[in-house]
């Protein structure tokens, strides 16, 4: 932690907005979770509430709906004083023949400081970043990133374990309609773990080598001596859509069960981005069972969204001589 | 109202959360009765916003939607500084899948200091309550207790009546399907008043008398020599249900106007828990007369809310040794 | 704007509501307009917060949905430091069966500051404040007023050309559905504009000469010469209900393109009140376009805002003596 925490000092956070892990240099994710880790303590302080972002605001625009996003980001936000505020683009009749370029344009003129966007499509908040002056944090955009989720599962996997380099990471499941996993495949090859992927063959992508994972034959390969195992939840409609045969044959081949975890290190952990299909995915004895540290990614969760507030209105005053605010 | 100051000053709040009326003792409710007292006066002043609960968390979690019960407590909760996030889970992505329990584990993750929580089900407060460090205030569950509603009447049967005990309360309308009914049941006979009840026949369940009330052959029976009447709101699917023959025939019988009025003390007051249907249980002449303390009540629901959240913490605060921040 | 200066520091604002620009004066619209500009400056510091209306309760009550403006007054109350709650009451089971002054003396009972009121219905605010004690802001009354739209497209216009006396001012559309034109036929008139409006005549209601603005054959007609051209929004249910052919129709002969505008001043700017359907009524070229003030309108709508509810709060301690807690 020392040696980190001299890295941070060091180091200057440059990113006016958070689209991706991609992004993201060893430097930058260190910085992120040294600056999680000491707003951790905030949470769980009796009076919950920094002055940090007094005065800011921040717009948690969503064209997806999510409640668990949204509250953590939102919590997130008020714990440091900012103002916030809550668009939900799809029920709402803003969009009515309004371009999205011009929504968020119209959202701009009213001054935020940041926009924390979730989109459907891929790229958006790249596209809306083109077109305004506030900082954007993506809350997961298609089956692109979802690069706060994987900076708290990396959060999460440091406080377990200490450093991330040289850990064997096992991800199980819908890889391919995950962005949680995309984001994470980035995230640990570049903090220096392994990971390894598992799921059945229509969860499977092409070209997954390209992240540098090593794709399993089956889930006890991709769970053999791991530190960290990983579940993503399966969405009940794949079942629907013929992408597995029944959430049932699904359990039995790639639920995660105490069985399956004999083949782990001795203290792996498990982790799961939540909501968890019990019996489905995960199997209760785990979910609840001293290897799961779920609960421990929704805390860091919030943790790892004020690192993020903090530091892109932090890039934006290095960049615009606003020194001083915050 | 000295010499209750006096009982209150001498009795610890020892409540981490309230599920209901019937846990709290004769001195319980005196003590939340005058907290509620002393708040009020915030209410009206020209900056109505005291420090208490600065940096306090309180989630509104409804799973039945209400935006009456929802926004009192919001109220409540803002002015007295804390910061609110309400989570509406019956709209929410969040459920899918996840069981209660879980949900409620990824909130108290985020460090709530106070679940509001409404559902459709009895008992899930105390389920809840068990899962989580967070303190739980029942703002509705099921057919069985609506507690900062019985207390908000008790308020207003006092500000208006002084003493609670030996007053004559007549309670009408569709008792069986009403958690007001039997949070106030417990709630006025426990504080020494005489509960009489009246109703069609399929709206009075069997057991009432273990509640201590009586329950009477007519409204007029039951109005007779009353300081207090409150009437419930039928909810128009009972017609559909057929559970009575029409709203009209209802109010010819079970309507609160004038003219059943007669039979009440002079000076008796008249009460109703909201949204009134005027014209079923209500005469538009008694709902806008001087015996009705309708909107002292909605006054009082912010002020009870207010004590309500302050206590649930102050119980914390001398359990946990966390002195002083209050 | 010295002038207007002066006049504004003798001038005593003493509105409690806002229903309509009709009940403005020249030096009531010049004080609002100033206020705004003073407050706009606001909205650009690096801490976008005022202590002014701490302590203040804003309830924004809409009983038609619209994203836009209800965000718009939630970031001018949170700027000045109010609390605000948003009722949403179309989907609010709060209406069930109660009536609409029911449900309004139900939310004053709760002690608002000031009730920010959307309805579909003309009439509404004023009918509802004569109910309660809270200042009521009209944020859209049917097809009557939207006297903080018209306020803003005055500021925007002053913001651009200085003087109002002697503009000439183009508006064309929808007129007949249209709040924000009838306020704004008022408001331009009132300041000394010359108004001339064109649109289908299906569009162009009777009576329009009462408010002293010019009827035009062609939209050329009304663009010759003029400093200002607002064009309304075409709600897309217009061609469903054969008030046009069709919208390519309508965007031959009434869209604002760089065509018709060769006809206005050099120097003429374009409005649009938003959300802009693209190709219909505004050109792609000219809402992009130099001319285009589509965005200064937002921002000044933000400044408009805080000017107001700060102003018939301002009016209230007149009333009322609390002199000092702003």
């Amino acid at each position: 932690m020392n040696e980190s925490a001299v890295h941070t000092a060091d180091h200057h956070f440059r990113h006016h907005d958070i689209f991706g892990i991609e992004q993201l240099s060893v430097q930058d994710i260190r910085h992120i979770l040294d600056t999680a880790r000491s707003f951790r303590e905030i949470s769980v302080r009796p009076i919950k509430k920094v002055p940090t972002l007094r005065g800011k605001t921040v717009v948690n625009l969503f064209f997806e709906p999510s409640t668990r996003t949204r509250t953590s980001f939102e919590i997130a936000a008020k714990r440091m004083s900012a103002d916030t505020f809550n668009i939900n683009i799809s029920t709402s009749s803003a969009t009515k023949g309004e371009t999205l370029i011009d929504t968020v344009r119209n959202i701009q003129a009213m001054a935020p400081d940041i926009l924390v966007v979730r989109h459907s499509c891929a790229g958006v908040p790249q596209l809306l970043s083109r077109h305004i002056d506030a900082s954007i944090v993506n809350a997961g955009d298609g089956a692109h990133e979802h690069p706060s989720q994987a900076l708290l599962d990396m959060l999460t996997v440091q406080e377990h374990k200490g450093e991330i380099a040289g850990l064997q990471i096992a991800i199980i499941g819908d890889i391919s309609h995950s962005r949680v996993a995309i984001s994470n495949f980035i995230g640990f090859t570049r903090m220096g773990a392994e990971v390894r992927v598992a799921g059945p063959g229509t969860f499977l992508p092409q070209g997954l080598d390209q992240f540098g994972v090593r794709v399993c034959r089956s889930i006890e390969e991709a769970v053999a001596g791991a530190d960290v195992v990983i579940t993503l939840r399966i969405q009940r409609e794949r079942e629907k859509d013929s992408l597995i045969p029944s959430l049932r044959e699904y359990s039995r081949f790639y639920g995660i069960n105490d069985e399956v975890l004999q083949g782990a290190q001795p203290d792996a952990i498990v982790m799961h981005p939540g909501p968890v299909n019990r019996g489905v995915e995960l199997a209760p004895e785990v979910a609840d069972g001293e290897r799961s540290v779920i609960l421990d990614q929704v805390s860091n969760g919030v943790a790892i969204r004020m690192a993020l507030l903090y530091l892109v209105l932090g890039g934006n005053r290095a960049d615009r001589g606003q020194e001083g605010e915050l």
